[in-house]
């Protein structure tokens, strides 16, 4: 198809699909003249995901640039190339004041409770410690028995994740299927969580008005 | 103290500070003079937590204001208050193209599996189907056994979460830590999550090259 048909089904502006195609997100198509290329499903493909990464996701172009770089680079291992990807789309934060140590230590205990092996470099360690540390700040933080429910239930979220991908095959499929997981999926996850805090409160405070 | 000592003291410029006292977000200080007011240690409390969920939850003033104005709200019981206060913050997002329908089925069973007890008019109910029908478009939608695991996380979080708040005195400060728990909480269960994944990754796929 030809970029105007392409723009239409994917529902991007010309315009952006060529700003996406200078930056390298998506494949060029192939030339038929020197004015023309022709798409392919592959490319409608690539622009929904990156539509989905921005618009549920909120992820900034320049990363959702640096995760399909990772993806489509087909030098790497899997448990490295998932790593990257991973890495990518956790944003480290910005500081929290004077409860920058106290949160570190929470969350080095927490990692050591949940058996985690993780790298020290972990972008997710420092997102974790960022949070963390806001919250403290705020004189919100987690009691110790809280995060402890949050690490287990993350934990078993982890673990779901890794049978599904495990499941797959093919490389690129692989690390579309873990970053749309990922992605999107804490979307998913933050409306569960809210459908079962609804539900949990119903309980706990039955309103006889309503 | 003064306003341009609140300023320094949250790091919120004087001009944000007097847009949010404009728009209600803020609650105003005691009037010293025509053109003075005095600011104290709740206006100071107040600052953070709005800077945190923008800068943090990554919400929109807009619904900031909103969910202020059901915590700042006397007249209406807890679970009603909160859930104002969570309904304002999740957004119901955009459809997903033809799998509306499906996606609608599969929370629905999920609901019904989880034995949660929710309005139809939840917006974490849209939320959820928006995000699955986005997955099944771009074609990696999680399977029945993720989405059923990942509800029964989702649930302990949930369970958790009315725990920790059944455990605090105040109404004001159930609708603050309520708040902070969910939006900056959601962001520390993303990096709890991403943690799990990496240990589970390294275990599951071992690199002998590293």
């Amino acid at each position: 198809m030809r970029v105007s048909e392409l723009s239409r089904s994917s529902e991007v502006p010309v315009a952006t699909i060529k700003y996406y195609l200078r930056e390298g997100l998506l494949h060029r198509g192939e030339t038929t003249s020197p004015n023309q290329a022709r798409y392919d499903e592959s490319h409608l493909r690539r622009l929904r995901l990156i539509r989905a990464l921005v618009e549920v996701g909120g992820l900034p172009i320049a990363v959702v640039r640096d995760v399909l770089l990772a993806v489509d680079d087909p030098e790497i291992g899997l448990h490295r190339m998932l790593g990257r990807t991973m890495y990518a789309v956790t944003g480290a934060g910005d500081g929290g004041g004077g409860f920058a140590e106290r949160a570190e230590a929470q969350v080095r205990a927490l990692v050591d409770h949940s058996g985690w092996t993780v790298s020290d470099k972990a972008p997710a360690l420092a997102g974790a410690r960022s949070v963390l540390a806001r919250m403290h700040e705020l004189g919100h933080a987690p009691s110790e028995d809280t995060l402890r429910r949050w690490a287990e239930a993350a934990d078993r979220i982890g673990e779901a994740d890794l049978e599904a991908i495990g499941r797959l095959t093919g490389r690129e499929r692989v690390a579309e299927t873990a970053l749309v997981a990922t992605v999107l999926g804490d979307a998913l996850l933050a409306a569960l969580r809210r459908l079962a805090q609804e539900s949990h409160s119903a309980a706990r405070y039955p309103a006889p008005n309503q």
